[in-house]
């Protein structure tokens, strides 16, 4: 049985974990970090995490930035692997999280969908078998209040399919006062913005008479917090010190 | 049996209608006109329409501009409803096109697919119930041969979506640079390049936590044969001189 | 300013309405009713309708069936319409409803989504223009917990295109082991079912080199607050005592 | 320059493979098979293989089965890689290409179009780092001519997935009789069948909260003629013996 504390249990995601690990076999929460300790679970909760003497396998920590250094001491003095969520760290706080990588097993990803991460590395593949006889294009799709366009993760996309094409790919995002054929080596990029779509990522690949599609569609923004469960079972078994993220848990499933 | 005569029969939209009208029941081609009077299939071909001697109840004109005056003379004088499916006509012809819709039924559509002129009557339906709770996007995809952007059908799409709705919209084309909520009042349009893509349009409206969408995918450019065929039929019925389009064949059918 | 009266107003459901009536214009929530009469916004809460003695121009239900019936005297009393939403009435509770709306005006909707039930009217008007040349197909996607497939909503869309068609058409739900050309009269129904999808429902109407889309798209259960406010805003301009329904809505915007 | 001689240069896709190699750079037709010897383009053309006294780096076979035993009989003797694309050869047929694959480089795949066997190879990768967390569906669409159902290619792509599945995967085709929450181990398929639709392959993976979906669109048959095309720009560089397929194709772009 995986025992996993959990650091910012009381918050919103921290609820979403609590009721992920309860649903998955072979995993449990021993202990929650919170400032707030007002019981929702099973589990007890510690204001400080040292106040907790028991044992666990990993820690996943959706609290704040702010908390992240005390955590990182508890997990050093334990030599106990920790799943970093939160976000927001000054330059101080991410160098602490690098010094702690060289004692102790440390996940830390740009993006935490399992999904999101899984389709950059299959756009990798794909790009680089379809070569330059596929036009690639990137559609993705967000709710009305996004501020930016196009989203983080479709330039994340974009550049892991351009990494693997035999040319220099340009992101064209307009083609509107266009009269002209579409070069070939570039990547179209559009941005659709509508009522409370949660987020939508589709990468085309068009050829002579075929096309394949990679699509991700996010139903809720729970999804970080499935993938915080499934770096965490994969964290519990690194016994070497060292930076982890989403790509070496999809690397160690092949 | 409704009788069709073909003007065009030899080109390469003549076959396809004439394959068409082979798998319908209660219609057939009695006659073809072409300059090309090569045998293909059982009915016969005339250079002239005025050779043909025969009586048929519609007449479907895939030929060409130049063809277009002496087949109206034709159909003047026989009283035959004619469905002009050619393009490209001069000022000139148009006006001689209009001249003989004060004697006969004369079709002629801006895009002859059914399916496209039945999506802009029901997005017009929907822009009118719908209103402004929801927002408006519109996906267009076309082969990276194309040379403009939008369609021009994605341009008539957005048209009759914006005649519906109770507020003056906006189109825009690229939001790349942009660091804000979408603006409640506009459209977005965006149009996908890439390979053999004959023809995709789509409309979302999205609504809070629900999205409608009405999409139409083109197979093959023989669809306008298939509105050709259609628009026969409606037109074989019509006992009134004038002009009608594919709106009328929608409407009939409420 | 549109006065409405919540019923319901502390249920998960109330609270949704409430966030959706303080989005839009022109509209405010002067009272609600609940047993539970903890204040959590700025209208004051009542355990009974009658303790509330100010005016409101429509009210919306969204409390429990028992509670529907006192609901009812105090809606006739005031001549106030009425938005129902909930569900599980009793024989008796319908004859009640039933005979409220020879005083009042009462809404209660099938299917609550206004999205929903414009769809279904579209599909009729599609099913009569696109006739017997197009195949139709239905398919919905909910998620893994759903105990029956297909949807009644699947079934709903279904009997609106079928009751517009030149056929009588045949639901099919599985062709596994079938050897042969489909059969024109036909309406193959497809329930896909995984993970947490809300509900997706997509009708084709398939003919020759085109396929026109139907979809809807719902992203949370929170679809049907939106109804609901809808209805009501429709339902507080209805001088007329009778049973409305949400195709009422649609057909206002004609 | 890569010197292509083309068996069965005269059938429909013989002309397509013609189309294709004329547009790509690289590569050229330096002479053609077939029993019909009309000249259509630059390459002369021969009635038999053995009467071409060229060079040439690679065959491509779009015959027939009757005609592939004299074709392989000259590639052994001049050492030639080849392309099977023709079908329906018969048990000693198939016994023959098997003993040329001991003397030269013989390429043959179960389907010939290259986004599908890349499909496949994605498909497993995804399986096997999602696991058992995520629910699998297929959805396909055909023409309503097809006659089987589900397609052989949707089976195809079943077993990859299955094959990488952590469980048993059961194939089910039909739930419209059932009153149950999804089994987790089951791998739904759905059959569309409607018009004119030339083949649509949907992977679905659906997880908590997420979607990951791989799709595959052909828009005319003769996407496998471009399959054939890149097989044989890979098999102009096997210096070795042996049996080749379209995964070796997409290996080698690792």
């Amino acid at each position: 049985m995986l025992k996993i504390a959990l650091s910012g249990c009381c918050g919103r995601m921290g609820h979403v974990i609590n009721d992920i690990v309860s649903g998955r076999e072979g995993m449990e929460i021993v202990a929650g970090f919170d400032i707030n300790t007002v019981q929702y679970a099973d589990f007890p909760i510690f204001a400080d995490p040292f106040e907790f003497t028991g044992e666990c396998d990993v820690i996943i920590d959706f609290s704040n930035a702010a908390s992240t250094e005390r955590l990182l001491d508890y997990c050093e003095q334990h030599g106990t692997p920790v799943v970093i969520c939160t976000t927001g760290h000054s330059a101080a706080q991410l160098d602490r999280i690098r010094a702690a990588s060289a004692k102790i097993a440390v996940f830390r990803s740009g993006n935490m969908s399992l999904g999101i991460n899984l389709m950059s590395e299959l756009l990798k593949q794909s790009a680089a078998v379809l070569g330059d006889k596929y036009d690639v294009e990137i559609i993705e799709k967000h709710h009305n209040q996004k501020l930016d366009a196009p989203s983080g993760t479709a330039l994340m996309l974009a550049d892991a399919v351009a990494s693997a094409l035999p040319y220099d790919a340009e992101y064209v995002y307009d083609r509107h006062e266009r009269r002209e054929k579409r070069p070939a080596h570039e990547i179209g990029i559009s941005a659709i913005r509508g009522g409370t779509i949660v987020g939508e990522h589709s990468v085309l690949f068009c050829g002579r008479d075929e096309i394949i599609e990679i699509k991700h569609t996010a139903l809720s923004r729970e999804v970080f917090a499935v993938g915080a469960v499934d770096a965490a079972a994969f964290m519990a078994e690194r016994t070497q010190p060292g930076m982890y993220d989403m790509g070496d848990v999809i690397a160690s499933h092949k």
